[in-house]
C-alpha cells in the first residue's frame, strides 16, 4: 500500500511537470509539494463518484491554492476522470483545464479558485450545507502557506469553529516559500497550529512528505468530533525534483523540456498508477425539494414601507414555500429586515457576525450544494465582498445578495454607511441581475422571480420607507421597466429608480403645476436594462433624457441608460445625469438628496434648463429628426 | 487623580447621551462602554496637540469603533478642542461631528472609520511610518469586539507582529452586544487574548470599568518592547445607566429627553471637567523632504517593454528623486516590478504579504504620516480591498495605487488572475483618478504627474511587453488625451487605451490597406476624461465612435467615453462598445483578446459594419449635423 501511494505520488508530481511543461507555464513547483498529501487523501479518504461529480453525497475537496491545479488535473487522470491527452492541454485554448481550476468548463470541480484565501470559506458553506441536509460527506480544503496571510481566511477559522464543523479539515501545504521570497512564517508550523488552536480548532503538524505521517494526520481529522481539523503539512516547494526542491525563483515557473525529462527521470520516469477513488455512499435523495405554494406580502396604498422591510417580508415568504431557501447575513439582520427569515427558520438562517468575506464565499459553498442563498449587509458593506463576489461568478454560482441603505438618502449616518458605488461594482460582474426597486411590491415581486434566476443577483434596498406605488399583482418582469407618467406633450424623460423615483414623481407634478409634462420611467431592472422602452421614450420626448441616482456618477444608472444607446445603430439622445458627485454628509434625508442635487427640486430645474436651452437656441422643441438607420428593437 | 478621571469619565458618558439625544439618533450605549478607557487614555498617556492636530509628533487615536464618536467629540470638548454648542451639533447637516468620525470636515480626526475592521491596519501604517522617521509617537487604536470578526482585523494583527510595532496598541471595548444580539465570543476576553498571543502580539484582559486597571494596562503597554500591546477590556455596553447598562436592544438607539434626564441624573449630572492632554515633544522637523532631480527612465524606439516594467522603473525613479516615496506590495513585487524599489531602498519598501486590505488600509496610515504612498498588486486583487479604498476616500487620504495584469490579454492563468472590473471599480471612488498607459514612456509620465496629485489615483497596467510608441520628451497631461491617427476623410472614430490602443492601430493600418481612414485616440486618461478632444473627435467622424475596452463592458472606458457627451447641452454621437462580454478561460493573449471581440480584426469589423449601415439605409456618408447648442467647452 506505502509503495503503490508512493508510485501515485510520483506520478503526480511527473505529470504536473508533463503538462506545465507542454504549456510553457503553470506552477509545476506548488503541485509537487502537496502531491504526496493529494496521494494519501484520494487514495484513502475522499469519498467522491467521478460519474456523479455534482452528487450532494460526495465529499468535496476545494484547492484553495488554485495555482497548483496540475496535481489535482493530475490526480484526476490517476482516478480516470480525464485522459492523458486532456491532462496535457492544460492552459491551451479551449481547454477544460484551465490554469486555475474552473468549473465553467470543468465540472469536477466545485468552484473556482485563484484567488486565495477564499477556499476555506466556501468550505465553510458545504459543511453547514451538508450538514443541514444531515448527509455525512466530509469537506478538504488545501491551502497554501502564502494565503494563511489573507484575513478572509481567518474569517472562516472563526466561523468554522464557531458552527463546529467537524466535518472539515484544512489540509495547509506549508512549503515555505511563496512568490517573491520566503513567507512570514517559513516554516514555523508550531505557529500556524497555534493560530488554528486560538481560532477553536483541532491542529496537527505533520510532516508532509510522510505517507504515513499524512495518513494518520488524516485519520486524526477523521476522528475528531466537535471542532474542525487543521492539518499543517511541512513541505517542499518543488519536492522531487533536486534542481528545485526548497529552492527560490521556482515560483510558477514551468521547467524547459531538458528540466523536465531530468525531473522526470529523478522521480523514476513516467507511470501509468491508477487510483480507486471510493464511492460514497447513497445518501438521502437529493433534487429540488417540494416547494408549498408562495404567499407573497401585501400592502395597502396609505402604507409607507421600506423596501428593505420588503426584502424581509419576501425572503421570509420565500422561505415558508421553499425549503431550500437559506439566509446569510452580517449581523444587521434587523436593518437588512433578513431576520424575518431566521425568526420563521432559525435553523435555515446562518449569522456570519461582521465578516462579509467569508459570508459571500460560504454562500457559494451552500449554493454549490443546492441552497438557494441569499445574502444581506448593507450596501456599502458589500464592497469588503467584491473579490469574493467576482469569484463567484467565475465560480458559475448562483448567489443573491441584497444591499440595504443605499445612497445619500440614509441621512445621519453619513458617507461611511452609504452605499454609493454598489450599482458600478455589481454591474461590472459577469452576467449578473441588478435590480432596485422603489416600492414594496415591486420589492416582492423581484424577490420572486429572483428565487429562480441564475448567477449573480443583485437587490438594492433603501432604508426609509417609502409610499406603496404598486398594486400587489402589478407584474415587474426583470429586464423591463415602468413608464409610470407620460403624455402626447412630454418635453423629457426622467429616468429614475428607487428613492429617486419619488423625487422623480414629485417633479412630475410640480412641472404638471407650470403646464410642463415630462415623462416618467421606474428604472427597476438595472441590468439587464429594457432598451426598447427608454428608446422609444427617447424618440417621444424630444430626444431628451434627465436620469437621476442616490450613486456616484460613474458605473450607476445613467450609465446603464445609456448601454441602451450603444449598439452602434443609432446616434443617442440628449441625457443629463443627476448624481451623487462630492463627498456626503450626515443630516436629514432630504437634507442630503438636496445637497447632491437628485431631488425633485433639481429634476425641475435641469427640466427647465433643457427645455430653455433649445429654445434659447433657436433649435425647434419639437420631436428630434432621428438619422434613419435600423428600427430600435 | 482618581477622583477627576472618573469625574471626566462621567462627563464624556453625560455628553454622549446629551449630543445623542439632540441628535435624535447615534450610538450612546457604545460610547458608554469605551468612556473609562477614553478618560484615562486622553489624561495619562494621549500626547496630542491640539493646535496643530497633523503634527507628526503627536501620538495618534483611531476610533476603529467609529460609530462610538460620541464619547470621541465628548473628549475633545473636554479637551477645549471643540465647545458644548458644536458638541450639540451631532449630527446635523452642515456640522463637523458627522455620524461617523470624517476628516474631510474635522481636522482633529486623522482617518474616516465607521466601515469595521479597518482601524487597526490604519494603526500599522502610523506605527510605520514613525518608525521610518524616527518619531517616539505611538499609535493607539481603539475597537469594539464585533468587528474582531472582520479578516481585516487579523491581517493588521499578523503584520504588526512581523513589524515589531511595539508602539501600537489595541484598546478593544469588549462590551458583549453587537447590533443584533451577543457578539461571537462574548465577554471570552481570554480567548481574544489567546488570539492575539498566536499572531505574535503581548496582550492582557482588563476590567474596562477600573480606572486603576486601565492605567495599570496603559503603562504594560508602554512598557512592551519588541511587540504591540493588544488590551482586552470587559466593559458594559451602556455603562452607567441601569436601565440599558448590558442590556439587549439598545445598539445605535438615542435615549428619549425623559430616558436622557433619568440616565444624566443617575450619572451625577452635567460636568465641565477639563482635561489638560500633554503635548509631544517637539521632534525632527516635518514637511516635505527635499527631492532630488527626477531622472525618468527612457526607452528606444525598437523596444517592447510591459507598462507594469515601466511602472517599476518610474517608482524606482520617484523613490530616488523624493525620499518621502513608499511602496507597499501584496508579494508579487516581481510581477508588479515594484521590487525596482526595494532594491534600490530597502527600507522604504513594505512587504504587505496577501493581504490586500491590510495592504491598502497601511498605505492610508502611512499617507496621514506624509509619505507618498504607491501600492500595487494584480489588478484583480485590489478588488479584495475595494472598502478599504472607499473609505480612504472618506478619509480624504491621497494613496497611489497601481493594479498590473489587467484583462483577458494575461493569457493562460486565466479569469480569476484577470483584472476586468477595476476601471469601474476605481472610476466609482470619489474624486479618483484613473488612468491606463499604452506604452512606458507614458507610464513614466504619468506616474510624475500621480505623485503630486491629491486622491486616489490608479493606474493600471498590462502584463505583455508592448512596443514603445511615444517619445520620452511627450507630454500627457491628466484629463488629456493623444489623437494618434486623423485624416479630413475619418469616416469613424477608435478610442481605446492600452493593450487595446494597439489593437486599435493595427485596425487603422488594415483599413488604411482597404481606403478607410479612422481616427484612433489613445484615451490614457479615464478619469478624469477628455470630453473636448472626444467631442471633437465626433464631430469631425461623422459622430461615430468604437470604443474597445480590455474590461467588462460595463463601467469602463466606453462609459468613460458617454460621460463626454452627457452634460445634457447636445445630442451624442453613435457609440458601439467592443468590450469582455462572457466569461474568458485560458489561451495565448491574442486568442483571448479575439475571443472578447477586442482585438484588431473585430475592431475592423464593427467599423465597416457602421459604415454600411449608414450606407444601406441611404444616410448620407458625411459630417452629421449638430444640433445647435452650447458649444463643446
Amino acid at each position: 500500500m506505502a509503495d503503490a501511494l508512493a508510485e501515485l505520488a510520483a506520478q503526480l508530481r511527473v505529470d504536473s511537470i508533463r503538462a506545465t511543461t507542454a504549456a510553457g507555464s503553470g506552477h509545476p513547483s506548488s503541485s509537487m509539494s502537496a502531491a504526496d498529501i493529494v496521494a494519501v487523501l484520494f487514495q484513502k479518504y475522499l469519498r467522491f463518484d467521478f460519474q456523479h461529480p455534482k452528487s450532494p453525497d460526495n465529499d468535496r475537496f476545494v484547492l484553495s491554492k488554485g495555482h497548483a491545479c496540475p496535481v489535482l488535473y493530475a490526480a484526476f487522470k490517476a482516478a480516470g476522470a480525464i485522459d492523458d491527452a486532456e491532462l496535457l492541454s492544460l492552459r491551451q485554448f479551449g481547454s477544460r483545464l484551465q490554469g486555475h481550476p474552473n468549473p465553467h468548463v470543468l465540472p469536477l470541480v466545485d468552484v473556482a479558485t485563484g484567488s486565495l484565501g477564499q477556499g476555506l470559506a466556501i468550505g465553510v458553506g458545504m459543511a453547514l450545507a451538508s450538514r443541514l441536509d444531515q448527509r455525512p460527506s466530509r469537506v478538504y480544503v488545501m491551502m497554501g502557506d502564502s494565503e494563511m496571510a489573507e484575513g478572509s481566511v481567518w474569517e472562516a477559522f472563526d466561523k468554522a469553529s464557531h458552527y463546529k464543523l467537524d466535518g472539515l479539515c484544512a489540509l495547509i501545504d506549508m512549503n515555505r516559500l511563496g512568490q517573491t521570497g520566503e513567507t512570514e512564517l517559513g516554516w514555523n508550523g508550531e505557529a500556524y497550529a497555534a493560530r488554528a488552536r486560538a481560532f477553536g480548532w483541532h491542529a496537527l503538524t505533520v510532516d508532509g512528505h510522510d505517507l504515513d505521517a499524512i495518513d494518520h494526520a488524516l485519520a486524526a481529522a477523521l476522528a475528531t468530533a466537535g471542532q474542525p481539523t487543521c492539518l499543517v503539512f511541512k513541505t517542499e516547494k518543488g519536492h522531487g525534483y533536486s534542481l528545485i526542491a526548497n529552492k527560490e525563483g521556482w515560483h510558477g515557473k514551468a521547467l524547459s523540456e531538458d528540466q523536465a525529462r531530468d525531473a522526470i527521470r529523478e522521480l523514476g520516469g513516467e507511470r501509468h498508477v491508477r487510483v480507486e477513488v471510493r464511492k460514497p455512499e447513497a445518501g438521502r435523495p437529493g433534487g429540488k425539494p417540494a416547494a408549498a405554494p408562495l404567499k407573497l406580502p401585501r400592502y395597502t396604498p396609505d402604507e409607507k414601507v421600506a423596501t428593505r422591510k420588503a426584502y424581509g417580508d419576501a425572503l421570509r415568504a420565500l422561505s415558508d414555500a421553499h425549503p431550500d431557501v437559506v439566509a446569510l447575513d452580517a449581523e444587521v439582520s434587523n436593518s437588512t429586515f433578513s431576520d424575518e427569515l431566521r425568526e420563521a427558520h432559525p435553523q435555515r438562517y446562518f449569522e456570519m457576525y461582521i465578516a462579509e468575506q467569508n459570508m459571500v464565499a460560504t454562500g457559494v459553498g451552500m449554493a454549490v450544494l443546492g441552497k438557494r442563498v441569499f445574502v444581506s449587509t448593507f450596501a456599502a458593506f458589500l464592497t469588503r465582498a467584491y473579490d469574493q463576489i467576482r469569484m463567484a461568478a467565475v465560480s458559475n454560482a448562483t448567489l443573491h445578495l441584497c444591499g440595504s441603505h443605499a445612497g445619500v438618502s440614509i441621512g445621519e449616518d453619513g458617507p461611511s454607511q452609504m452605499g454609493l458605488e454598489d450599482l458600478a461594482m455589481m454591474r461590472a460582474v459577469c452576467d449578473s441581475t441588478v435590480l432596485y426597486p422603489c416600492d414594496a411590491h415591486q420589492t416582492a415581486r423581484l424577490m420572486a422571480q429572483l428565487v429562480d434566476r441564475p448567477g449573480i443577483t443583485y437587490l438594492r434596498t433603501t432604508r426609509a420607507k417609502t409610499p406603496v406605488l404598486y398594486a400587489a399583482s402589478e407584474e415587474f418582469p426583470i429586464g423591463g421597466c415602468k413608464v409610470l407618467r407620460r403624455s402626447d406633450r412630454d418635453v423629457a424623460t426622467v429616468v429614475a429608480a428607487g428613492i429617486t423615483l419619488h423625487e422623480a414623481l414629485e417633479a412630475h407634478a410640480r412641472l404638471q403645476d407650470q403646464g410642463i409634462s415630462v415623462r416618467v420611467i421606474d428604472l427597476y431592472s438595472v441590468k439587464p436594462v429594457d432598451a426598447k422602452t427608454l428608446r422609444q421614450a427617447a424618440r417621444e420626448t424630444q430626444g431628451r433624457l434627465v436620469v437621476v441616482e442616490d450613486h456616484w456618477a460613474e458605473g450607476g444608472l445613467a450609465d446603464a441608460v445609456l448601454e441602451a444607446f450603444t449598439d452602434g445603430a443609432e446616434p443617442l439622445p440628449t441625457v443629463k445625469r443627476l448624481a451623487v458627485r462630492k463627498m456626503p454628509g450626515s443630516g436629514k434625508p432630504e437634507e442630503l438628496l438636496s445637497a447632491a442635487g437628485i431631488d425633485a427640486q433639481h429634476i425641475v430645474q435641469e427640466v427647465l434648463a433643457m427645455k430653455d436651452a433649445s429654445v434659447s437656441t433657436g433649435a425647434p422643441d419639437a420631436p428630434r429628426k432621428r438619422q434613419p438607420g435600423k428600427p430600435a428593437h
